[in-house]
C-alpha cells in the first residue's frame, strides 16, 4: 500500500442552478486530480443550495443525473471521488445522501446522514432537517489501495460514537462533507474536526460549501483536514477554492507508537459497540 | 439545587518539600474559598514532585498526612475539595490517587488514575507510569447539592469513553487534574478539554501545577475550564495562580436544548457501555 496520498477538499460555491452546480462540480474534479489528488471530496449538498424546502425539488434518485455525473467525473479522471451529498430521494422518501465512487466510475458506498440536523439556537439558527428528510440508517466506509475511508455527513460529526465505530473497523481516514453555519462554524467546526483526530488517531477531514452572504443558509466554509496528532494541516478561507492535504499513514502510524491509546483502552471497563 | 455555583482551579507550584506542599495547599484552598469557591481544585501530584522515581518516596496511606491536611482544609473552610493527586501507597503497590472531600471533612471519593501515562514521543517526551505504578478500576464520581461531579486524571482525558459513561452517569462536571508537558500541553491539553465538554455537554476543567523550568518534567500549566458550548470560561498562563469559573447548570440546559444531541443518539445503531 502506498503510505503518502493526497486529499482534495473541493470547497465549491453552490448556486440554484442545479446543471450549473454538476458542471462545475466536474471541472473542479478536474482541477483537483491534475494537481495529484487521488481522493477528491466535494461538500454536502453541493448541487443543491441547503435548506428543508430545497430538497424535494433538487431530489434525484440514485442513479440519476448527479450520481452519473459524478460516475462519470471519477472515470473520466481516473480517482476516488467521495461526492459530497445531494438529495436523495428513494420510496417517496427523502435523504442526505454521498455516493462515493472508485477510479473505473462504479459506486463503491452510499451513505444517508443517520443523525438529522435538528437545532435551535435562538435569534441565530433553528434548522429541522426532519421536517423533510428520514435519516440513514447504516454506518458507510469503503476500502482503496491507500486506506479504508469512514463517511460521515456535517451533523454526524457531532456523534462521537461514529468516529468511534469507523475507528474499530480500522479507517484511517474520516471524511465529512458538511455545511456548518455561521454560529456553529466558529465554535465548532475545527474542534470537532481536531477531537475526532486527535481521539482516534486517523486523519480527519471536513469539506464545506463556499461561503454565500446571500444565501439563505450561510455556510461558514472553513473546509479542514487535521493529522492524527491533531494538527491541521489544511485549511480554507471562506471563498471558493480547492485545499489539499498530504496523508502520510506513517505519520499515523508513528503519533501511534509514540501515544499507544490503541492498545491502553480498559476494554474490561467499557466498551463502544455497533449494534 | 442551586443552579450557578464557583469553581476554583489552583494552578499550584509544587517543590521538593510535601509539608511545604501541603502547607501551601491549605493556604491556596483558604484564598479560594474567601473569593467564594464552592468546589475547590487540586492540581495532580500536588505533594510531590512528577515522576517515577519520586512516587516511592512521596507515597502515602490513605488516611494519611495527605489526606489528612485534605479533609482538614475542607472542613475548616466549609467546601468540596477534589483534592488534586497524589501517591497512594495500598497493600505494596502505588497509584496516582485523587481524593475528594464534602465541607465537613468527609472524604467522599477516592480515583486511582485508571489510565496510566505511558508514552514515548522520541526526542520530545518519554514517561512510564506502569513502571512504579497500578491503574485503578472503578470509574469516581461524587454528589454535590450543585451538580453530580465525574472524577479522572491526566493521561484519563484521552480516553473519551470515560467521558461518555460520566456523562451517562449524570454528572454536569468532569475534572480533571493533570500535568501534561511542554509537548502534549501545547497540542492538546485545550483541545481535549474542550472536546469533553462539547461533545458531552457539561462543563469541564483541567487542573495543572505551576510550570517549574527547572524540575525534571516540566508541566505546561494552563488550567482551563470549559462551558458545554466549548468556550474557555477560565485559564491560568504558566504560573502559579487560581483561576476560578462559574458553573452555571441553567446554561447547560440551554445548550442541550439549543442543540440536543442528547436526544438525538442514535442507540439503535451504536452504545457505550460500562461493564
Amino acid at each position: 500500500m502506498a503510505k503518502v496520498f493526497r486529499l482534495a477538499l473541493i470547497q465549491m460555491a453552490v448556486g440554484a442552478n442545479k446543471a450549473e452546480n454538476l458542471q462545475k462540480a466536474a471541472q473542479l474534479i478536474k482541477t483537483a486530480t491534475k494537481e495529484g489528488a487521488n481522493i477528491v471530496a466535494l461538500p454536502e449538498c453541493f448541487n443543491s443550495p441547503y435548506g428543508t424546502s430545497y430538497f424535494a425539488e433538487y431530489a434525484e434518485k440514485i442513479p440519476g443525473p448527479s450520481s452519473t455525473t459524478l460516475a462519470e467525473a471519477a472515470k473520466e479522471n481516473s480517482v476516488f471521488l467521495v461526492g459530497g451529498s445531494f438529495p436523495e430521494e428513494d420510496g417517496g422518501k427523502y435523504y442526505n445522501t454521498c455516493t462515493v465512487y472508485d477510479p473505473e466510475g462504479n459506486m463503491i458506498a452510499k451513505h444517508r446522514k443517520i443523525h438529522l440536523f435538528d437545532i435551535d439556537v435562538p435569534g441565530k439558527i433553528k434548522f429541522q432537517e426532519s421536517d423533510v428528510l428520514s435519516p440513514g440508517n447504516v454506518f458507510t466506509s469503503f476500502a482503496t489501495p491507500f486506506c479504508k475511508v469512514g463517511v460521515g455527513i456535517c451533523y454526524d460529526i457531532r456523534f462521537q460514537e461514529m468516529a468511534q465505530i469507523y475507528n474499530k473497523q480500522g479507517c484511517s481516514l474520516l471524511l465529512y462533507p458538511g455545511a456548518f453555519n455561521m454560529t456553529t462554524g466558529p465554535a465548532h467546526w475545527e474542534l470537532l474536526t481536531r477531537a475526532r483526530a486527535v481521539d482516534n488517531q486517523v486523519y480527519v477531514a471536513s469539506i464545506a460549501p463556499a461561503r454565500d452572504e446571500k444565501g439563505s443558509y450561510v455556510a461558514w466554509g472553513h473546509s479542514t483536514a487535521v493529522n492524527p496528532w491533531g494538527e491541521v494541516i489544511a485549511k480554507a478561507e471562506a471563498d471558493e477554492t480547492i485545499v489539499y492535504a498530504d496523508i502520510d499513514l506513517e505519520r499515523m502510524e508513528e503519533v501511534r507508537q509514540n501515544i499507544p491509546l490503541r492498545n491502553q483502552k480498559r476494554t474490561d471497563l467499557y466498551e463502544v459497540t455497533e449494534k
